[in-house]
């Protein structure tokens, strides 16, 4: 053998642990262990009994622990992914901080200001990263959308739209008895109130109004369910938009924005996203996409892969330092914006942000 | 020569009087002269000095009037196109009726629910047929999509979306000091209240909220311009629809609807008209349609043909009698949401229609 | 009555003959009945006993023969609307020129190219208009390509594509047993390579290569069907086009072209027409275009339409006159070609223009 | 720490060694070492001096040789991509089969026949498994258009289509005047080869016909170049074909596919792949791929994830050894069409396959 050799690199890859094993934590971890070149999996941690072990062994992670706690003395980490349920979030976020852990959590970071403040707080004491999970900036054609918005392409903005609906499933809506009011807005809109917040960078929501039902799955409006909604929001440049969500799909997973200003449109994300058609006596057909985590596969990696990036950056003092990550700040405007349109769903009236009573405690 | 002669038909053509010589009557004025086969143009009638006179000789119309009257007094004449400005709409419905006239009438049919009603009074004690110019109905996508709907394609209604987006003009928006608050949505946004009508047509809308704004001009906000609005209803078997207008989109006359249910999504309308694409070094690029006479070409004259074609059915009592055209009902139930939605964007609330101060002179 | 008059217009409308009334004679009579403002169908014409005199009183027209002679002794008629079986095109060409009519002639304009330019002669000495239905330049999408290209959005062309598929009928291919070999080439390509010959306006065809078969009905192939054909053809100026046509789609009618050069391409037609889609569990779908006459009927109505606007122009002396019509020499450049393939079909060789046996007769 | 352990995988990663180190080869390196979960990057080889210790650095592999055949005589190795020269790969995939290693190669597997037949027997002896690299097969698009054909969504084929245009790149064509007349057909067009071959599997070519040219860059002509090709194939069910090639695109990269036949037909491949599009007083505007590892990027992953897969299904006896690859049979079907193409463009005639000169020495 006439090989020769190189030194091992000297770079450490990032030890990264992942909180929650349900499809978000675990895709989460799949993503830490197969594709980001620069980190390993360095511990699954999850309370529910053998869950943590299950995904180890499927992902070839030779440490877990039921006991969240573990992961915040490990000193090896150097960051932590939270997917765990979002009543926990503001709450692991503000244990994580406490451990000088670098964190990713999913959307939304908190269901109350108050916890996320809390949280938001232990985060700048203890000087760490804090990226949230609105993984649509980093879809190639939002984030294209964006770039062109920063540089003038439709001018003074004035009409918005940002949509989702979730893919239908058979059998009608999983556990609709279940779900509570604030979900809608909480946990699904609260994409669509960050990509307009974002969008629309430079004014913030003044004004919400909500139209919601149970459409859906009507049988379930009685234990609070909302499977539909649409709100209306005025933000301080004038500019209305509409955020519109719906649980049930029948063609898939939908996520569309619409960006309407003084010279121009742009528009992203389209249901039909292959470059295949097929014709037939029936006409012209194209396939759609199904599931979030297939539409969005590549800015669910990629946010993961700039959070590294982002990481090493600061570490090292590089330019990456100053990647541009969705932060807390971010999740407490759309986290505002949620709360609002939840008490006029409540109240059947328009809410103004700076007398709303659900964002009171922070006035 | 040795021509075979056929006997003249004995079919008269319907003699067609146009009132009104703004834009949008000569445009029906053309329509009426040059293609409508089994119609003629009677006579151009309009007060304006000189106006009616230079119409119907660039038609080739031998008889005009500035005094409307002698069209109500002339036997001759079949049926009206009603296209003088909105103002004057319900009293000449009145009017023709009361002198036995068929009527085609340019929307909006009215703008207050009192003298609409009057003028509908006329037509059904006179018997004569009305039908609004609610031409999207006849635009072959929106008319395509009406049919899915009936057949199931969406089964039931949760989301809609219809919006009107006026092309923008050089030198700004044209007397934009002029133009009132009630504009946007009784010129305007009526047509996608019809067409949202229309396409949910067993229900009714209960409730509307409006955020509306002068965005294009804002210097003339002062004097009431509002020339964007977003306007959300309800509707009573439960669907939520949006309806939007804008008075100035660059890329030139955009009007599109979105129909979202239980099983299914159509769309209408798509500011990319022409099956023709470049591409180059920067992309692929396509032209959008930039004028309303452009983009409904088809419809504003098919509109007509099926309104003749109706007099003719109901006269002979064939089946084209039974062919559907917006009616004055129609007409009723947008200018009741227009009212309604002027009413919310006064108040800066929700407003139920059983409620509304507008519309209670006709509680 | 107070109607005031205007004198009765002193320009006549243009008296146009229509000979022949299968189906395309019959659909540009109508055309002529129904939407050109400034003309009146005059007579129609047609040996077969009885067809003319049906389709006259179908559309209202007065007059008709069955001895075409009738139309060329009748110094009111101004212009022919030739529809007659192609193989009689040629002859009616000579004769209408002999007669002083301007004619318009649907393509091909002859078979052969010695009967071509006899009644080319005829033309010429005359003085006459003679317009070719070349109907895809008028289509929208094809005309904006044109100015497009012509602007230089392509550069230097270098491939060019050209496709015609006619839609299937039910019960198969009609008559496939009495379709001779050349009619792929003379009656269905013979627009392709026309529009390849206008988009790439300053080059000639030299060279082309036909690979042909019976696929769609190969039952008939012994009878010399050929219903499928792909031509290749070299231009002057380097470009490499390809024309192809099939006489079966199951998806409808389907007509588009692609012209690529050094600096962009440009893409026409599309079979998707509508701006509607659906989406359900299956996906996405559109509808598709069935019949050229929907198709093309803008440009069907638009090609007459110039023809008389035209021929007013010559008469008056205006710019109108100056309006570019397909002409006898496009029909020549069109035919050449069709001729060359169908050879190179024959011998299964390419074949240069030059040197082509089917074209010697003019060399 | 109470951390849980798990046993450390008993599957050991494959052990993959990567011979050449030019754009594909290094991309293939990258892929390798990053996205693959099982496997690993072991060395990388190539014979010029320092470029692969440099791209071993970059990639973090410990192990690189200038010396090919340390690859072969390292037990260790379980498989090699090859990425060298084209010239290279028949020889290479000879000695690795030699060697007992599982191949992948990039197209075209050889530039003449006996080379190949060579390679292919010595592959058959080692019984080791050949991919060949037409990463179209799995890119998403083709791979669902070739699905919908297997389930007869054409019916027969009767016309097909594929084309490929590289992008264009500034300064001109690169090394224009060293690109042999036969690199447009065995390195580009043999992309298309293939794919027509694998969208009409039950058939094979029976005669080509080329027309081709240096319209790009004219200047290189006289030293052979070829940068636009239009190859016309006659298949043995009836089908005709055309491919289609051009070396420089202004708008990026444009694969593309259309397959026609008795019942329908299907597309793939679109320039424009973003679903983000922008309105201005220009129309629209959509942005265009520009790199075919950008549009391709799913699929040059996606064959090397199934390679591996294969290799372990081969290994273990699962079901993923019977995953479908393109294989040293389908190298040799495509080969034979690009020396039949490159026969026709020299002698400018049709070329029978059965009879063509340059496929002789394997007759």
């Amino acid at each position: 053998m006439a090989y020769q050799a190189l030194p091992e690199t000297t770079t450490q890859p990032l030890h990264i642990a992942v909180i929650g094993t349900g499809w978000i934590g675990a895709f989460h971890a799949r993503t830490v262990a197969q594709y980001l070149p620069d980190a390993v999996l360095h511990v699954v941690a999850d309370p529910a009994p053998g869950r943590a072990a299950e995904l180890a062994a499927e992902l070839g992670c030779t440490s877990y622990t039921e006991d969240i706690a573990d992961v915040f003395a490990d000193d090896t980490v150097d960051a932590v992914v939270i997917g765990a349920p979002s009543a926990f979030h503001a709450g692991l976020i503000a244990q994580a901080a406490a451990a000088g852990k670098h964190i990713f959590c999913e959307k939304p970071a908190a269901h109350a200001l108050a916890d996320l403040d809390q949280a938001l707080q232990a985060v700048e004491d203890a000087g760490v990263l804090l990226q949230i999970g609105f993984n649509r900036r980093f879809a190639k054609d939002f984030a294209l959308v964006s770039e062109q918005i920063a540089s003038g392409a439709i001018g003074t903005p004035q009409l918005m739209r940002s949509l989702t609906r979730d893919p239908q499933v058979e059998g009608g809506l999983p556990n609709g008895d279940k779900v509570r009011s604030h979900v809608i807005f909480t946990e699904t809109l609260i994409h669509d109130f960050d990509t307009l917040n974002w969008l629309n960078s430079e004014a913030e929501v003044t004004e919400v109004y909500t139209m919601s039902d149970a459409l859906v799955a009507p049988e379930h409006k009685k234990t609070g369910l909302l499977d539909t909604a649409v709100v209306t929001l005025r933000y301080s440049n004038g500019a209305i938009a509409v955020a519109e969500a719906n649980f049930s799909a029948s063609y898939g997973y939908d996520v569309r924005g619409e960006f309407f200003g003084s010279s121009g449109m742009v528009q992203a994300g389209n249901p039909v996203q292959l470059a295949a058609s097929s014709f037939d006596a029936q006409g012209a057909h194209a396939p759609t996409e199904r599931l979030n985590i297939e539409l969005f596969a590549q800015a669910y990696r990629d946010q993961l892969s700039i959070f590294t990036r982002k990481i090493r950056g600061v570490r090292e003092g590089t330019a990456d330092a100053a990647l541009a990550v969705p932060t807390g700040a971010d999740a407490r405007a759309a986290l505002r914006v949620a709360l609002a349109a939840l008490e006029s769903s409540e109240t059947g009236l328009p809410v103004k942000l700076q007398s709303a009573t659900r964002l009171a405690v922070n006035a």
